[in-house]
C-alpha cells in the first residue's frame, strides 16, 4: 500500500470527534478570514467577468450561494465565483511549507457542496479539515521544483477542493483514490501570467475549486480515476516535479494538524513579501528611521521569492503591485503598513512609494533559503543617507502560527475587508462574525452567504 | 515578435477565402467522422455520468445541443458532453506528428459556440481549421517528451478548442494571445489513468473542449492572459516538456494545411496499434496465414507506443482493450478486423483472441522510432508453428492521408457508428450525411444535432 493509499485511508476514517478543539477554533477563524477575502473583491476586475460567465452558462438560480452578488446558482458555479473572489485582494491564508493557499480553494468548493447537499456546520468543518490536511501534504510532496513553474494553489488546489467535497459525501478510501485521480488529472496552473499582470490568478482558484468539486461529484456517481495519480510513472510528480518526496503525503497523519500551521495574511500583498516587510518595519521602529532616510534596501530572500517576485519590474496594476517587493517595502516605509487601502491609493503613482521602489533589491540568502519553505525568515539590510548600514531580522512574520492574529484582530481585518468593497454593512459584518464563531453549531449553511 | 505572436497574427488574419477547396472538403469529412464518433457512444459508460452532471449543474435547456440525448444546455455543457462522447469508442481522428486527436476537442467547442452565437457552416469551418492548425502546431512544439507523460489531446486540446471558439468570435491577434494564455494555464491531463482502465480519457476531452470555450468567452469579455504561455520561462514548455521547439509553431503557416494531414481511424483501437494491425493483416493475406498457424508475433514499434500501450497487461474493460496491442492483433488475426463490434463481442473473453494476446510482444525499433511521429510505420515479425519467420511491413496505415478513406467509406463508417449505439436510424444517418456534405452552405447549425 503506497502513501497515497495511506492518505486516502486517513481521509476516509477521519471523524469530527478526532478534531482537537484548537483545530475547530482555527477552522472557524480561517473560514471568517476567507469569507472576508471573498467579499472584499466585490465589483473589482475581473470578478464581474466570472459573474457574467455564470449568468451565460449556469442556471439563473440554484442551491448554492454566490457571495459577491448574493445570488445563487448550481454548486459548480458558486464554487467558481467564490474561489475567484477570495483570491483577488491577496488577504487569504497561506500554508508555509506547502506554499499553498488552502482557504481560497477548499472553502468555496466545500461551502457550495455543503449548501447543495444540505450539510451542517460540523460536517463543513470536518470536510474542510480533510481538504487542508490532504492539500497541504500534497503540496509538500510536490516540492519546490513544482512551485517554481506551477501555481501550487491552482494545481494542488484542485485536489484539496476535491477531497473536501468528497469528505462531505462520506467517501470511502477507494472513492478518495478515484477522486484524487480525477482531480489530479485536471490539475493545472502556470506562473507565466504573473509577469504580465494577467488575470489568471483568479482563473486558477476558480477552476481549482470548481474542477475539484466536479471530480468529487463525478466520483460519487461512479467515474473512475487513476489509482496512483500522485506517485505513478505518468502521474503528477512524474510530470510536474523533480524533487517529489512521498513521505510528506503521510507526515504526522492524525497527530500533526497542518491546518493549524496555516498563516493569516496581515499585509495585503504576496506572502513572499511579508518577512521582509515585517523586518523592515521592526528595523525602522527600532532605529526611529523615516523613509527619507533610506538610501537602499537589500532584502535577503529564499529562491521562491525571486521566482515569483523577480518577474515584476514596474507594476502595471494594483494586483501586480502586490507582487512587487519594492512597492510593498515602499508602502511600509512611507505609510507604516501595506493594507488594501494603501495599495488602492498609493501603490502605483505615489511619488514617494515609487522612489522607494527603485531602491529595493533582492538577494538570495543561504540561511533564509535553507529554512524555506518550513520557515519564512525576514532579513533586510538598510543603507541610510547618513552612511549607516542597519540590519533587520524577524523569524516569524505577523500571521504565522507563532505570531498569529487574535480573534479580535481577525474581526477587525474582516470588517476592513467588508468596508473596502462595501459588500456588506458593518452590522451585517457583525452578524456574519457571530455566525462563523458559532459555525460548528450551525444547521443551515445558507445563513453564511 | 516571438513565434506565438506570429501564430496569433496568422489566426487573426485567416479568412474563409484563404482555404483551399481540398481543405474545405476534408473539414466536412473530419466533421462527419467526429459526429459519428460522438453518436456511437450513446448510453455507454461513462457518458451518462457527464449527462447527469449537466442536469445537476447546468441549465436544463439552452442554445447548444447535446448530441447523445438530443437535449440542450448552455454551450459550456454541450461542449463538455459532446467532447466526452466523441472520444469514447476510439474512432475519432488523429494527427500523426502532433499525436493530437483534434476533432474530439475542436468540433465540440466550436459547434456549441457556433450554435450559441448563431454562426453559419462557413464560419464553423473557418473556426475549426484555425483550431486544427493551431492545435497541431502546438502539439508538435511540445514534442515527444510532453506526450510521454501528458495526454496531448487533453493539454493542447484546451488551446485548440479555445482558438476555434476565438476565431468564431473574430478575435484579433492580441485577443488570441490572451486566449492562449487563459487556455494554456488550464491545460492538464496525465496518462496515469491508462494503467487502471480509468475513465479519465473522456474527462480529459470533456474538460479540454469546455475549458477552451471558457477561455475564449472570458477573453471576449476582457479577461487577460499570459502573453507568452507557450514559450515563457514559467509557461507550458518550461513546465511540461524537455524538447520543445518553437519553430513548429509557425511551420508552413498559410501553405501547409495540417488539418489535411489528419488521419481517419479505421480500426476502433488506439492509433498506436494501427500500423502493426495493418502490417499483420497484409502479411496474413499475402501468406494465406490462419490465426492457428501463429506461434508468436513481434511488433517493432516506436517508443510512444511502448509508453502508452506498455502499461496495459490484461485489459479490464473494452475501452482498455483498445490499448492492448495483443488484443488488437488477436482480433485482426482471428476476425480479420478490429471494429466496434469485434471489440464489444470478442476483446475480453474470446478464448482464441485471449490466446493470441499472450503471443504478442513489442520491441523498440530504431527505424520506426526515427520516423515517428511524422510517419507511423508498421513492422511485424511472425513466427509460425511450422517454423517459418515471416515479416510484414506497411508504411501508411489505412486512414493516413496517403491511404485515406473515401467519402463512401466514411459514410459506411458513419452508419456503422450510428448502428452500434442505435443513437439514430439509418435514415436519420443519411440525412445527417447530406447536411454535413453541405456544411459550407448551412445557415442553421442546430440542424446538425
Amino acid at each position: 500500500m503506497n502513501n497515497t493509499h495511506l492518505l486516502a485511508e486517513f481521509l476516509a476514517g477521519l471523524a469530527y470527534e478526532d478534531l482537537p478543539s484548537a483545530v475547530l477554533d482555527r477552522t472557524e477563524e480561517l473560514f471568517l478570514d476567507w469569507l472576508g477575502s471573498a467579499l472584499a473583491s466585490q465589483g473589482q476586475h475581473p470578478i464581474p467577468l466570472f459573474q457574467a460567465w455564470v449568468r451565460h452558462m449556469g442556471p439563473a438560480e440554484g442551491s448554492a450561494r454566490i457571495l459577491v452578488d448574493e445570488g445563487s446558482s448550481s454548486p459548480y458555479f458558486a464554487a467558481l465565483v467564490n474561489a475567484a473572489s477570495s483570491h483577488l485582494v491577496e488577504q487569504d491564508d497561506l500554508h508555509n511549507s506547502s506554499v499553498l493557499h488552502p482557504a481560497t480553494v477548499v472553502f468555496p468548493a466545500a461551502l457550495a457542496a455543503a449548501q447543495d447537499l444540505g450539510k451542517s456546520g460540523r460536517e463543513l468543518i470536518l470536510a474542510c479539515v480533510a481538504g487542508y490536511e490532504a492539500g497541504i501534504r500534497i503540496g509538500e510532496f510536490l516540492g519546490r521544483s513544482h512551485y517554481r513553474i506551477f501555481h501550487t494553489t491552482a494545481t494542488v488546489g484542485t485536489l484539496a477542493a476535491a477531497v473536501a467535497v468528497g469528505k462531505l459525501m462520506g467517501f470511502s478510501a477507494a472513492q478518495f483514490i478515484h477522486c484524487l485521480g480525477s482531480a489530479g488529472t485536471q490539475a493545472a496552473g502556470l506562473w507565466e501570467f504573473l509577469r504580465d499582470a494577467a488575470d489568471s490568478k483568479q482563473l486558477h482558484t476558480a477552476k481549482a475549486a470548481a474542477d475539484g468539486l466536479l471530480a468529487a461529484y463525478l466520483t460519487a456517481d461512479g467515474l473512475s480515476g487513476a489509482q496512483n495519480i500522485l506517485e505513478g510513472a505518468q502521474g503528477m510528480a512524474a510530470g510536474m516535479s523533480s524533487d517529489a518526496d512521498a513521505r510528506w503525503l503521510v507526515d504526522g497523519l492524525g497527530t500533526r494538524w497542518a491546518l493549524s500551521e496555516t498563516s493569516f495574511k496581515f499585509h495585503a500583498s504576496c506572502r513572499h513579501t511579508h518577512p521582509a516587510a515585517d523586518a523592515l518595519l521592526a528595523l525602522m521602529q527600532r532605529h526611529d528611521l523615516r523613509h527619507g532616510d533610506i538610501e537602499h534596501i537589500t532584502t535577503r530572500v529564499h529562491q521562491g521569492a525571486i521566482d515569483v517576485l523577480g518577474r515584476v519590474e514596474v507594476p502595471q496594476s494594483v494586483h501586480q503591485a502586490k507582487f512587487s517587493m519594492g512597492t510593498v517595502l515602499g508602502l511600509i516605509a512611507v505609510y507604516g503598513k501595506a493594507g488594501l487601502v494603501e495599495f488602492e491609493q498609493h501603490a502605483l503613482n505615489d511619488a514617494e512609494v515609487v522612489a522607494l521602489r527603485g531602491k529595493v533589491s533582492m538577494e538570495l540568502d543561504a540561511e533564509v533559503d535553507g529554512a524555506y519553505p518550513r520557515r519564512w525568515l525576514g532579513r533586510v539590510q538598510v543603507r541610510t543617507r547618513d552612511g549607516r548600514t542597519l540590519a533587520g531580522a524577524i523569524d516569524e512574520p505577523k500571521g504565522d502560527p507563532g505570531n498569529t492574529l487574535s480573534r479580535a484582530e481577525l474581526e477587525d481585518k474582516f470588517q476592513r475587508l467588508l468596508a473596502f468593497s462595501a459588500a456588506r454593512t458593518p452590522a451585517q459584518g457583525r452578524e456574519l462574525i457571530a455566525r462563523v464563531w458559532a459555525l460548528r453549531g450551525l444547521d443551515d449553511l445558507h445563513l453564511i452567504a
